[in-house]
């Protein structure tokens, strides 16, 4: 399957290269065609892997994710194009993180909106669906990195085929279907978005990202 | 040991049953000294059960739990006279919900601040320890209710050795050791509260409240 990753950071890096090695294609886009950073990731990547900017990249994919920085997630889509987004799924996996007040940060949308139903709003030929923002990146692509895999990842979305296809990837990254919770449409991402905020406080109190939670019931 | 227990909700209720079972003596303190649900719990209680005003409870109790819904906390323990709260423990079990807006509520306090923090900062002979507003009441009081106690409850609070006298009764409830996280100074109850929206969804999503969170790693 031929997949945009939209950003260049951490995120985008590990879920492209993962991608890669599951044998899709993947083009990393940016907000410049020539990011540094995205062309060190292609010539590390092999002949599968490509660059270009958010536009490129968004034409590119069948499906797109969305590694942009949360409060810079709206504006990177916003160059795309409608006609490259235009009935696509973007598996968001984006964090309103704003680290303009200090540490730990704030969140700059949250309680009465997140990023998950804005992007949906701002573009509704786009099939938002929320997922794996709430974990460390490394976890999302090997969830058998900690406790045989027996962790939760959630799925918002209002559109359910398109879950199924998010189920599919998560399945191949090693997500198996019982650690898979749909929670419902893609207001339900305002439970995950501001999930972070004790995310960021069991890191602080562990001190290793690499963990997860795990709905017991 | 007292314990006043500050709402007569069902948390409230739920926690003093569990604390008399304990053999602990416990009063229930709400706005008046003649409130219906209190004086139906003492009736059902026994003779180490007993109800009074807000001021009444806490001067009662070595140690206090802050059952008041989160928006009207403030209030409630502005009402207690500060020589009753000078020095005691208080566990905050709050949560800031706020059903103005329609289901699910959303925070009536967050990102910038917490109930918990709000109280320390008002409150400050108070020591402060925000714990079990998690969970549904059932799960405070008996983890071993679902996955063998095999789930997380969280701690905050600024001061050493009234989290360990909070650990104590968390022990008691039948929490282990292993399984009680310690996040850090009270700024991290804004983490606990606002993993409330994701608790909510859950709830709607799973059609159970009698679920919690394990920290895997």
């Amino acid at each position: 399957m031929k997949i945009g990753i939209l950003g260049t950071g951490g995120v985008g890096q590990t879920l492209g290269s993962k991608l890669i090695e599951l044998g899709h294609e993947v083009m990393m886009g940016s907000r410049s065609s020539n990011h540094e950073k995205a062309i060190e990731w292609v010539n590390l990547s092999g002949k599968t892997a490509y660059h270009g900017n958010f536009s490129d990249a968004s034409a590119f994919g069948e499906i797109l994710f969305n590694c942009t920085k949360g409060d810079a997630s709206i504006e990177a889509l916003g160059t795309c194009g409608n006609k490259n987004l235009y009935g696509k799924i973007l598996i968001d996996v984006s964090n309103p993180l704003d680290f303009s007040k200090g540490m730990p940060p704030t969140l700059s949308t949250c309680n009465t909106s997140s990023i998950g139903e804005e992007i949906q709003n701002k573009f509704p030929e786009i099939k938002v669906v929320k997922s794996l923002n709430t974990m460390w990146s490394g976890l999302m692509v090997n969830p058998m990195l900690i406790g045989n895999g027996g962790h939760t990842v959630f799925l918002s979305g209002n559109d359910e085929s398109a879950k199924e296809e998010v189920k599919k990837i998560l399945n191949q990254f090693g997500w198996k279907d019982d650690f898979i919770l749909d929670l419902g449409d893609i207001s339900t991402s305002r439970g995950v978005e501001m999930y972070l905020p004790l995310w960021l406080r069991t890191w602080s109190a562990t001190g290793s990202a690499a963990f997860n939670i795990r709905i017991v019931s």
